[in-house]
């Protein structure tokens, strides 16, 4: 009777969170500056504690929550259609950046550079309704495979942000990502992979129009750009969509440097970090001359400023789901 | 002990909302379409039921959660505001619609139709970062008084929907506003009065610009519209912000057509909603003719597709807290 009444008062003397919330992560300082700043603003009657309403916490997503190489996937999926389209499209056979896609030289059709992805995401992600869309992204992300690493795409996220995210949303925070990824195209599976409802992703976007289809309203993709949620567009997107600063704020590139520094400008605790892919081995290691992903100036305010930056190789045990632990 | 034993029999049989879960309506068919509307839908095992995720419901602001006479709330404010700032505009004195306005004459400055209007709000909802915009609301709505009533704007809510947004939530809804009213001024309240948080809050909006104001960045607002929520637009935006689509909506005009019928669009239950103004006595009765939220086609099609029209002077037992009931 006494040792039961003793395992009792163990089991309710245990915090939430027993276990390690962050098993992936090795100890470093990298772990310990989240474990710290989460103890600071949850306790009661801290002097930094932050009321749960305004616990947002804001994610980039390619390379910060899933890879971004050998290009980002959204350009695999808008490949993959001009691919599945063409028979619908006989004029792209001699008209570029299609013609070198079509014939498998995809390197050809990107030189052309922003122009020529401009075109391609155009051609691939508008003229049907969001409805439609989604059931084409939804298609694709089920069966597409990551060329490298022949997997699908969503296995491809890395296991120790999926345990932050987790491991937040415990401590009563609201996760969004805040992409410069197609807010479409992420809604379309965000929920299921990362536990992100749609009305928590946001992204770059096109315009729409409203119409009746025999009495059935529809919302038809136009092609032409709404909204770009990268750099300067990252602050502007989150006073938008959520209005109210966030207090916790991860991203990996240059592009995501304006919202770190959005959140770093708010009052009281704060948590600004950066994912540094600095693994060969097991995924990538790339930062001041990628052409994806580029991380250089954030580095160095990083660096000025004392924010977090997670090496891949050094602070993740596992980075994704498939590994096995170190 | 038989009797407590029967009493903690009692308290435990009640249902979640045993009391009445909105005693400002009526009984009668507006109240029940409700009723039975939340019944079915989370209903565990009903073939209608709909998971807690899925739960959106979506609000018109003006006209709809509060009064909207003489005319717009925000209009008062910018009219407020433009006395509050004319000793920095000394060329407001010969320029219309600021003179007429500046005499009092606030007819005449208005009778330059939407033109004047946009010139009045972009003056004084411009040039300012958003965290000054915020701090100038809430200092009016703490402050200024309803022309007819002499009561803060903020008293001037509806009482019974009040209640519906509870009803709602504890029911594992998602409330937001869709409002054809300026986002960041319905941010400044809406948390306090509505208990809806600013990332529910979806409303038209002016561009924004980031700058570094000595190493701070601030977002600072421009005499420029990003996008207008009404009409067709509300359907629009609540693709973009919201992501899916809402399962009751409630509207009181015209400019809330689309929004209704894009909600009864989707696939099973559905509850769309129409308050009518119809209360000259606690509060005015305008409808087709109104040139303020006037309701003439979505009452049309109201009665044609058996949508919910609120009747306030026959559906509601009270219109503001304020009011005793009937």
């Amino acid at each position: 009777m006494k040792r039961l009444r003793a395992l009792v008062f163990v089991a309710f003397a245990l915090p939430v969170f027993a276990a390690d919330p962050l098993p992936s992560w090795n100890d470093g300082a990298a772990k310990r500056s989240v474990v710290d700043f989460l103890a600071k603003v949850t306790k009661a009657g801290s002097p930094l504690f932050v009321p749960s309403a305004e616990r947002i916490a804001v994610f980039d997503n390619d390379g910060t929550l899933w890879a971004e190489q050998p290009f980002y996937f959204q350009l695999a999926f808008a490949l993959d259609r001009v691919r599945a389209l063409a028979p619908e499209h006989p004029e792209w056979k001699d008209k570029e950046p299609f013609a070198s896609l079509l014939k498998g030289d995809v390197k050809a059709a990107l030189a052309g550079g922003e122009p020529a992805i401009f075109q391609v995401v155009m051609a691939t992600h508008s003229g049907m309704t969001t409805d439609e869309f989604e059931q084409i992204v939804k298609e694709w992300i089920a069966t597409a495979r990551h060329p490298k690493f022949k997997r699908r795409f969503t296995e491809l996220v890395y296991q120790p942000m999926f345990e932050l995210l987790a491991y937040l949303r415990a401590n009563s925070f609201k996760t969004f990502i805040v992409s410069g990824g197609g807010i479409e195209f992420m809604r379309a599976f965000a929920e299921k992979v990362y536990g992100i409802p749609p009305e928590q992703v946001i992204g770059s976007s096109g315009k729409h129009k409203f119409e009746l289809r025999d009495g059935k309203p529809v919302l038809v993709k136009l092609a032409e750009i709404d909204f770009i949620d990268d750099k300067e567009g990252k602050p502007v997107a989150i006073n938008k969509f959520i209005g109210r600063r966030p207090i916790l704020a991860f991203g990996n590139s240059d592009g995501d440097l304006q919202m770190l520094q959005w959140t770093a400008a708010g009052k009281g605790a704060r948590f600004m970090g950066l994912v540094h892919h600095t693994d060969t081995e097991r995924e990538w290691a790339y930062d001041r001359k990628s052409s994806v992903g580029r991380l250089d100036k954030a580095l160095d305010e990083a660096t000025l400023r004392g924010w977090t930056v997670v090496s891949m190789k050094n602070d993740w045990r596992r980075i994704f789901p498939f590994d096995n632990q170190r």
